[in-house]
Parts: C-alpha cells; sequence; structure tokens
C-alpha cells in the first residue's frame, strides 16, 4: 500500500506514473519535527536499505547521505553525495516500510551519523512528497515502489555484451586497433566507447573530422565485425561562433540564464559553455532531436555525461578568483592563507553559489536551478529517449547517463560514474546494486578495472568476475592512467575466459534482467530479501543474489585464493574456470571458505533452480544457444523461464518470447516455449 | 646469515650497527639487470612481507611502492609512498631471504604490479648497499635483520596509555576541558598532546603565552591527574626576525643551502621557514639541545612532524605560479587550460625540484637533498634523542616521528600518519603493524578514530578495539572533522570499558613489548610467522598474532555483527566486554564465524599460553597488579614470563624485571619472580 502525503507547494518531477490519492493526517512511522525535518528511532538490528547509488554499505546506517548529484571522483568513504539523488529508502527490521522523498531539491540522510540508533531526514527549502510504501516484505514493498515510478529502462540486447572504453582513445586508427586486438584473439566485444575525444572541441553533435574523417564508414566497419560503437554526449554546450547548436540554442532561448536574464556561462570541457534548459519542454526537444546527427551515421546507443551539470568554474566566479590571486602574491604565506588560497582554485566547480545562480523554464515558471538540481540529468536522458522514440520508434536504442533521479530509469541506465582502480571499489560496486534496483535502475554497471589510478592484472580479473553478472559490462579508463584494455596483460587465456562465461551466461542475465523489469523486481538482492528469517543472511554485504538462481560471492581482496562465503540453504557451487571448465560441489548451508583461484569465478545455484549456458560468441549476437548446457541444483525438479527476444523490438510482453525449461529430480530434460534448444545438465 | 653487497659510491645512511665484511661475487636470488635495476622471478605462492609503512596487505604483491618520504593525507590505494622509507623485504615461498636496500635516495619496489609474477627494484642514482638476509625461517631472518639494525627504541612505560590529541586545542582551558572530561567519568588517559596551536606563530621551541600563560604550572597540574603533556616539533624554523632559534641557525650555517649559497626558503606551517641541515653534527646537536626549553617546563615527551620534510611551496617556486597564473588570467579555460592551471596551485608541495634544490653538509660533503632525501626525518629524530642522551640521562623521554627511516627506529617510534575516518584504514592499521615491526618501528600506532574526515562513533569504537593492543594508542583528530574525544559520543559505558581493557592488558602489551624489543622479534605477527605450513594462515590478511599469547581478528567493517576467523589451531576465546565482563569458549582449528558485538573484543589465547590481566587504572601508574587476572588456555601447562620495571629507568636487562607466571594442568598457578601479584585463572 501506498500513502502519499504533500507538503508545501512542490514541484513536479513526474517521477511517479501512477496516480495517488493525497493522504490525510499525520504522517506514519515518521515524526514531523518541523517543515523540513523528519526523524525515525532506528532500533538496534534495524537494517535500512536503499539510497541508489551511494556510498557505504548495502545497510546505510552510520553515515549521512545529501541527495544532490555531484561530479566528485573521489568515492571515498567520507563523502555524502555521488551522481545520482536516488530518495527512496527501507527500513527492514521492527517496523518494515518504504519512503520516497520526492524533492529535486538537496535531501539529507542522516541514518545514524549524529546519533547511532536516529534517522534524520532534512528536505531543503521548497515543498515535497512523501510516499510511504507498505507491504508484507522487503520485496515487495520495493514492489510496489517500482510499480508506483513505471517500467524500468530496457535497452537493446547488444548493451548486454562487453563493452571497450577509454578517454583517450584519439582517432579511427586508435578504435580499429581495439578492435582488431579484441577480435585477433577471439576476445568477446559488443561495443567501443568514444569519449569526449571524438568531438571537434568537445562540441556536442561534433564530430572531429581530422580524427574521424568517416565516422559512419568507421561505425559499419565495427559492425561488421559485431561491434557497435557508442558515443559521449555533454550536457553543456560551448559557447563558440558558427556552432549551429549553440547559435541555435541561443536564439531560440534554449540555455538556462542568470537572474539578470543573461545567458549563464561556465566552464567544461569546451571551456566557457551554456546550459540547455532540459526542463523546458521545448529546449528538451530540441536537443533531444540533436542526436539524430550521429544516429543517421549508424550510431545505436549513447552515455549521457557531465549532467549533474558539472561545473568546472562559472565565469563570473573565476572573474573573483584572479582577483583574489593577486591578495595573495605578496603574501607570507602560511597555514591560513596557503589553504585559503588553494581553496580558492581548487573549489571553483561546483559551487552551491553557481547553482543558485541560474534558472530554469520549467512548466512556464522561472525556478532557480538549486530548487530543480537533481532533475537535470535526469531531464537530459529524457529529451534523448523521447526523442529515439520518434526517431526510432522500432528500435531500442542504448542511453545511459551518469546522474539521474528516480523517474529517469523509465529513460536510461546509468552507469557508476567516475570510479578508481582499487580494490574497495570491486566491494562499493556490489554495495550498488541492490540499492539501485530498488530505486528502478536495472541497466547499471560499473566502471571495470576502474576509471582512475593505475590497475593491475588481478584487480581487473577479480573486477571483470563480478561484471559477468550486471548488465552493463564496461571496462572504461581515464586518460594518464595504466591502459587496461584486457590485451595488455599477460594472461590472455584467462581474460578471454572470463568473458565466455559473460556471454555464455547471457541467456540467464538477459532474461533476468527482462523478467526483473516486466515484473517491477530487482535482479540484484541482499540475502536477505530471499531469506528474510535468516539473521545471519541479514548482515551479509558481500554477497548477492543474481537474479532468481544464483548467488554471488565475488573476491574483491588482493592476494586472496578464496573468501569466506554464507548459504542461508544448501546449494551446488559452479567454480567455473571458463564456460567449459568447471568444478562442482555441493555445499551445506552455514559458513564456508572457499577456494577461487585468479581464474576462477564462483557461482552458487539455490536448489531447485536451473541457469541455462549457451556457447559464448565474439559478441551477443552469435552466441549460440542451439545447445544449452544446465547448471543446476536438482533436489525434487526445477523449472526456469527464459526470456529472449530479437533484441531490438519493443514488444516485450509477448508469450513466444518465453521458453519454460524443467529438469526432473530423475534428471529428465524438458524444453517448451519458443526456442528448441538441445538441453543438457551439467 | 647476512651478505652485504656495495655497488658504487654510497651514502652512510647508519641504518646499519653491526660491522658486516663485503662480500664479493655474484648477489644472490636478484638478478641485476643494469647499474640500478635488480629483479626477482616471484614464484605463484610467494608472499612478500616487508616495506614497514606502505599501503594495501601485509602480502606487498600487486603494487609499486616508492621508498620516498612524503606527506601525502590521502592513504587511497593507488599511492606509491607513505611518510616512512624502509626499505626491508622479505620473499616468503620456493625461495625464503631477506633484503635491505641501504640507499637514501628513492627505491622504487614493483611488487607484480608492471608483470604480476616480477619484481623489479629500482634505485635512484647514486651508490648503495644491498643487505641479503637468510635464515631458516621469516622469522629467524627477521631477527637477523634486526640485530644488523640495532635495537628498536623504548619509551616511557606511560606512553603505553591512552593519549587524547586534536589539531584544534587553542589554549591551556581547552587542555584543562579534555582532562576534566576524562577525570570526571572515571576514563582513562595518560597524555593530551599539544599539537601546532601550543606555539607562538608555528615557532618551534616557543609556547604561544597568550593561549599557554604557565605551560610548566600547567603540566604539573595535569601530571597531578597522571596526565603528560606531548607537544608537537615541527622540521622547519620560521623566518623572524628577533626569534632566536632563526637567528642563531642562519648565524651559525645551520639551514639547508640552495646551490648558490642562499639559504633555502620553503612555506609550511609558519609561512616562510628554513630547514636545519640534521645531517650536519653540529646542526643536530643545536637543534636537540633546543628542546631543552621544553623539558625544562616538565615535558617528557614529543612527536616530531612535518619532517619528510614537507613542504607548502618554495619561495622560488611561488614566485613562477603566480607569474603563470598571469597568463591564465584571459584565458578561455577548457579542459586541458583549466587543469593545468589548477595542478599549478595543487602541485606546489613536496616538488621533486624542490628537493633537488638545496644541499646538506654532511660528514663534510655538500650533498643534494634528493640523495639523502630519506634521512631527514630520521636525523631530526635523532637530533633530539641524542640530545635526551645528555639532557636526561637516567630517564626515558617519549619520541615519536612521521617521517623516518631504518635506522631511526633507535632514536624514536612513528605514528602512521595524517590517515582519516575511514573503516578501511582500520584494516590498513592491520596490515602495517608487522611491517613496521620488521624494519625495527615497535613503538608505533596509527591515529585512531582517524585524523582527516568525520568520525562515527560505532568507528571509533571498532578501531579503539585494535588500538588496545598497539604500543602506541593515540586518538588523533584534525580541525574542522568532528570533534571525536570518546565522551562526545552516546555510550561512554562502551568507550571505558575498552580503555579499561587496555589498562588491563598493560602488563601483557608492555611486557611483549619490551621482550620483542630486547630479543630483537616482532610484537605484531602474521599468522604465517608462527604457522609457517599452514596454507591458509598463509593468506590471512586481517589477524595477527600480538605477542606470544594472543591472537586478534578485530572488526573492521561498519554494520557487522562478527567476522569470519581462521584459527590455525585449537584456541580459546574471550569475547571481553570489559576488563570483568566477559565469554569464554575453546573453538576448535579451522573456519569460524565470530559474533562480536560493537562493545566486544575478541581475544584468542593459544594453547598453554597466558595473558595476565591486571586491574585498570586511570593512568599507568595506577593499575593495580597486585592481583593478576589469568586469560588461559591450558592443556598441558603454561609459563609466562612478565616483564616490568619502573617505567623510566634504561637498566633493562635485568633479571629482577622478569616474574614468571605458571599454569599448570591442573590449575594451580604459581608465580616467581620481582612480582608478588595473586594470581587468578578466569
Amino acid at each position: 500500500m501506498i500513502q502519499k502525503y504533500i507538503f508545501g507547494t512542490y514541484i513536479e518531477t513526474e517521477a511517479v506514473v501512477k496516480e495517488i490519492a493525497e493522504s490525510v493526517g499525520q504522517i506514519p512511522y515518521l515524526t514531523k519535527e518541523s517543515d523540513h525535518v523528519f526523524t525515525y528511532q532506528m532500533g538496534e538490528d534495524d537494517i535500512v536499505y536503499g539510497l541508489g547509488e551511494s556510498i557505504r554499505g548495502m545497510n546505510k546506517r552510520g553515515w549521512v547521505y545529501e541527495a544532490y548529484c555531484n561530479d566528485d571522483p573521489n568515492h571515498i568513504e567520507n563523502i555524502r553525495s555521488l551522481y545520482g539523488a536516488h530518495n527512496f529508502f527501507l527500513v527492514d527490521g521492527a517496523e518494515t516500510f518504504g519512503v520516497f522523498v520526492d524533492a529535486p531539491q538537496k535531501v539529507q540522510f542522516d541514518i545514524g551519523y549524529t546519533e547511532r540508533e536516529m534517522m534524520k531526514i532534512t528536505i531543503a527549502e521548497g515543498g515535497y512528497v512523501i510516499y510511504i510504501v507498505e507491504g508484507d516484505s522487503p520485496s515487495e514493498i520495493v514492489r510496489e515502489f517500482r510499480s508506483l515510478i513505471g517500467r524500468s529502462y530496457i535497452p537493446p540486447k547488444w548493451a548486454f555484451g562487453y563493452g571497450q572504453s577509454r578517454w583517450g582513445y584519439k582517432n579511427e586508427a586508435d578504435i580499429r586497433k581495439v578492435a582488431e586486438e579484441y577480435r585477433k584473439r577471439d576476445m568477446p566485444l559488443d561495443s567501443i566507447y568514444l569519449d569526449i575525444d571524438y568531438m571537434e572541441r568537445y562540441k556536442d553533435f561534433t564530430v572531429d573530422k581530422e580524427k574521424f574523417p568517416d565516422l559512419k564508414g568507421l561505425a559499419e566497419d565495427m559492425k561488421a565485425q559485431g561491434i557497435h560503437l557508442v558515443p559521449i554526449i555533454d550536457a553543456a554546450v560551448k559557447v563558440e561562433e558558427g556552432y549551429e547548436v549553440y547559435e541555435e540554442g541561443l536564439e531560440k532561448g534554449y540555455f538556462c540564464k542568470k537572474e539578470n536574464g543573461d545567458v549563464f556561462t561556465a566552464g567544461v570541457w569546451p571551456g566557457k559553455s551554456h546550459f540547455p534548459d532540459f526542463l523546458n519542454e521545448e529546449a528538451r526537444q530540441w536537443f533531444g532531436k540533436r542526436y539524430k546527427v550521429l544516429l543517421d551515421q549508424g550510431i545505436e546507443g549513447f552515455w549521457n555525461d557531465m549532467n549533474e551539470p558539472a561545473i568546472f568554474y562559472s565565469e563570473d566566479h573565476m572573474r573573483e578568483v584572479f582577483e583574489k590571486l593577486e591578495e595573495y602574491k605578496s603574501k607570507n604565506l602560511d597555514v591560513d592563507t596557503f589553504f585559503a588560497m588553494k581553496d580558492l582554485v581548487l573549489q571553483t566547480a561546483n559551487r552551491a553559489e553557481d547553482y543558485r545562480s541560474f534558472y530554469h523554464n520549467y512548466k512556464g515558471e522561472n525556478i532557480c536551478h538549486d530548487r530543480v538540481h537533481n532533475l537535470y540529468g535526469y531531464y537530459m536522458t529524457r529529451a534523448a529517449q523521447e526523442a529515439f522514440e520518434h526517431l526510432e520508434p522500432e528500435k531500442r536504442i542504448l542511453m545511459y547517463s551518469r546522474a539521474s533521479y528516480i523517474g529517469m530509469h523509465r529513460y536510461g541506465g546509468i552507469w557508476t560514474g567516475d570510479n578508481q582502480s582499487w580494490w574497495s571499489h570491486i566491494l562499493l560496486n556490489i554495495h550498488q546494486l541492490p540499492g539501485l534496483n530498488m530505486c528502478g535502475f536495472l541497466y547499471t554497471g560499473a566502471d571495470l578495472g576502474g576509471f582512475g589510478s593505475d590497475v593491475t592484472e588481478d584487480l581487473l580479473m577479480r573486477w571483470l568476475e563480478l561484471g559477468i553478472f550486471t548488465p552493463l559490462m564496461r571496462n572504461h579508463s581515464a586518460m594518464g592512467t595504466r591502459e587496461q584494455e584486457i590485451y595488455r596483460f599477460g594472461n590472455e587465456e584467462v581474460f578471454c575466459n572470463i568473458l565466455g562465461l559473460r556471454y555464455a551466461l547471457l541467456p540467464y542475465i538477459y532474461s533476468e534482467f527482462m523478467k526483473a523489469v516486466l515484473k517491477e523486481e530487482m535482479m540484484f538482492r541482499p540475502l536477505a530479501f530471499i531469506y528474510p528469517k535468516d539473521v545471519q543472511a541479514r548482515n551479509v554485504e558481500d554477497q548477492l543474489m543474481v537474479g532468481e538462481s544464483i548467488m554471488i560471492a565475488p573476491v574483491y581482496t588482493q592476494n586472496a585464493k578464496g573468501r569466506y562465503v554464507y548459504l542461508p540453504e544448501e546449494m551446488k557451487l559452479y567454480r567455473m574456470r571458463s564456460e567449459a571448465d568447471m568444478d562442482v560441489e555441493v555445499l551445506s548451508a552455514g559458513h564456508h571458505y572457499v577456494k577461487a583461484e585468479l581464474n576462477e569465478t564462483l557461482i552458487f545455484i539455490r536448489p531447485d533452480h536451473i541457469v541455462p549456458l549457451a556457447k559464448a560468441g565474439q559478441c551477443v549476437e552469435k552466441i549460440d544457444v542451439s545447445k544449452l548446457w544446465l547448471l543446476s541444483f536438482i533436489k525434487d525438479g526445477a523449472q526456469y523461464e527464459l526470456y529472449d527476444d530479437d533484441g531490438y523490438s519493443k514488444d516485450y510482453n509477448v508469450e513466444a518470447h518465453l521458453t519454460k525449461i524443467t529438469v526432473e529430480k530423475d534428471g529428465r530434460v524438458g524444453i517448451d516455449g519458443a526456442m528448441k534448444s538441445e538441453c543438457v545438465v551439467v
């Protein structure tokens, strides 16, 4: 059951798609301390799940989080905001309920930071809506919430293949080289990403003709190899005379303006830039249509970046900075003045003052950016996806974003931003997945291997072994860091096998993704969602249930030869060295130390569950499903519903997409539905 | 056995105290690739221990480390240098041997970073000495190495008490308040630290008379409460007319000079400062004597800081920075220019160019700082300790440093620098302890609760539960972060009990520390050092053997209610809620999930071992040893040698300091030696 409470004059976010009547009377569970503050007294054993993309554990207790989309590449324990603003959380304890604070302004969640057992929600100035979601279990509450916010975005099937990316592929030759290196080693690959390097002076919807003289030709050649090019699009538009997007946007008044009516100018990649007012429907449509220039060159997917929006500096503030620097020039810089000077230069980016200095034209009203900050990336992505509906009505286009707000999950996926080549970020990746799923973000993944910092071969292997299971499986790294394409390292065979396993598992991954979307469920669940009465399972923070059949326990520490795993029930462990080379053992319920060498991926199968394994191919299209190997743990017999479709069309709810696979107690295998694969139990 | 190999004309570091004849012929184990490069092909299961204060795991494989003392407060996974340069490592595998690269210049250890199984040691320009240390086991190799470098520093006994520190105690009233808050709650405390705030404009050996009008009186009052004041001393000396230290140093030529003979000037806390040439014996003596001004005010301990040396900016470079900033003023700052400008201001600190721009007068030679960089903090600390030998010949003075090099371990301890209030830094603390012990640093500890960032109550509790076991047990935090004195939080009783447990354990901690020093052994050992044939023990990275009787397994993850523990043999677990409240259970060898609520410290006792527990007091002096409770796990009977002394004198090797405690198989208890405590088995 969902109750809706309205506080003050709120700004419509369009996060919610279901009509809910307003509830009257006191809001349940929470205590309203003042106009913008709510508290909740947590019990010692309560768990708080949710908040989507954020740092720390699956259980969010013990920190303070701020929902205020932020471009911060330091994903360290003490930051409060990341790129997304995902205001849904779920208390699982003495009382079990969900809360969605629908507010596009900053919202702070102090979950036992100030006081260990006190939750305090503080909403910045302005109205807001709070939804209280009730249900019989955490799973039920999430399903309720998801039905409130609408169906999650579905990408084309090829987007479940592996992608290679790097900020620093500087021209066509670099791209061709990546493709060649993969293909000559028979390494699977479905996409190569174009980071900002492909643009002409970082101008959206342009292609640098010197570096990429024939993007269309390149895209065609790549596609012939089963590889999709996926270019980046930034939020801000370069100020440059003669640049059509800039000129038209300026002429039509589509950019955000300051209070005095001047267009707001800030520095981002291209230097001085303007910010399209994606909240203005007309501007949104205008920007969305611009993607056509790339669609027309054979592009079928994009990633939207810098849309928190990231601001390196505002023109106005930078003037002040230089003035103040002048003052420091002749000083004896001691502790106070030196750090003040450093901060002056360091803290030009993403300043609250800048976010308060420009305005949107939203539903006919002039609204300060600060009050709708968290909608910006959401509405940029909406711009694209709404345009795709017109430009490519029959075809799914890949779209994911860095910034997001709940509601955007209907228009695109997200990647989790500029992480680092740190072991702790594998664990962060694990921690974030269920929270993201709760908030509707199903097509998601981290930059595998880490974006910033230098990777090591073992880190990349271990991270890819987790990435096998995430819908978005992309290896991405930053300019200036160690090159981390998998062919840069000594042990090519291991990398090949890890990717092969992903592709072999793809029917399962895709199937579980699609079922999670269509049934409004999570694909990645904390153990406690499946085993709610298991006290031990409630404390497990480094294992995940993936779909209906699998539990994973990735290795995320360097030099480890295995790890501890908790099994809430008896399971069958497949220790996979490749799609065809594995050990199998049945493990009893309870605690285990499980060996996992660097080349081994652990897949735990639940009792009476099945995981179909196809034969991997070099790209998603070439996966061979004519024969399916069934990983399974049969006690009384199991049934698995396999979803499949052509990967492009949008007729998801068709019976013909489902195939039923059964394994009887006596080992007999049955298959019923569209797929006519031969099935073999392994 | 130790072999000594000399390469080129090297600079004497005085790290080594034992005369060793030079070996001739080819160096064993390592392959000399060129004049400054050595490699070693590691086996898949080799473990590499050592390198003292550095990031990543106990097993150093999988990263590249640079020995080049560095003031970097970002102790994240991808940095290469911390404050210390500890060039001893130990390979434990197919071949087992130790290597000490005695070189005061930069040394790089690529331990499987570039290639997973290849170690590559690269020594910067200049000569160097390599010692190859052999022995029957890792423990034996460490003992050999420690005998080479001489006996570790021993602080006064009170320095094993708990200390409270914060950068930001701004005056006498603040200090008195801290003491009062502890004492009124009966919370143990032995020291309060004075960070840079106590000085007059950050000038060494001055006291700000406005903030601290009577330091001597304050020190006396504190001492009456059993509390020692421990002031900080920085490496650099403020440039200020009329400041005696500056004027005398300048007059006598005791500061480091540039190539042209001008004194080198750089900005640190006080702004423009000079760097005493601690490598010059006369300057060293001069600086050391200066500590007298504080000793005379009743001070008995110090911490030496900023002695990598940390440089915020050099005078010469800052001039260039301002010139270049001028150029950026009128530019359209795009990705290249903007980040270049940011870096210009950000990267003024600790620049290689600055370290190459000044000189030392070392043993009569003029030597570029860069070539002896790693000796600077070592020789500053030596300056102090050598002076103490004259100024206070009968008394141990507490001294620990931030920067260090092997050799300095004879003159002082170290703390592990400016860590953060991060859970991952509890684990880093665990990882560093054995490496530090190998390199001779026994009096050591981390800033408990974390220096930077905001702490939470649970983080502080869990970290203190590890800190119970570290010789240096100090809670320290930075200005601007959340206040983290233990009385700032809700649950005072738990904090009281944690500290109480430390004090009750102090006879054991002190005893194990002293025995480790006197026998040249480690106090904190990886499990594999005790159980070398246990393959599983070799992979344990989050448990430690503490002295001869205890294994610890600290909880270092948020919201955990317990953790996994590996027992190489049957042990008795004492789950301690206070010195007097505990559960006891015997656990079999193997893997266990062990519960540990927030208020519980896990102490595992080895078979036939004893841990004496005294009655805690408010300070070390007040610990009551008239009765000892013996935590023990008796199978055939156990014997424990308890070391104790007056805590000040230097006559360590006296029979009278040892008391033998025995527990027979039938439970009978015996005590023989100086202490006449009543002993009770619990």
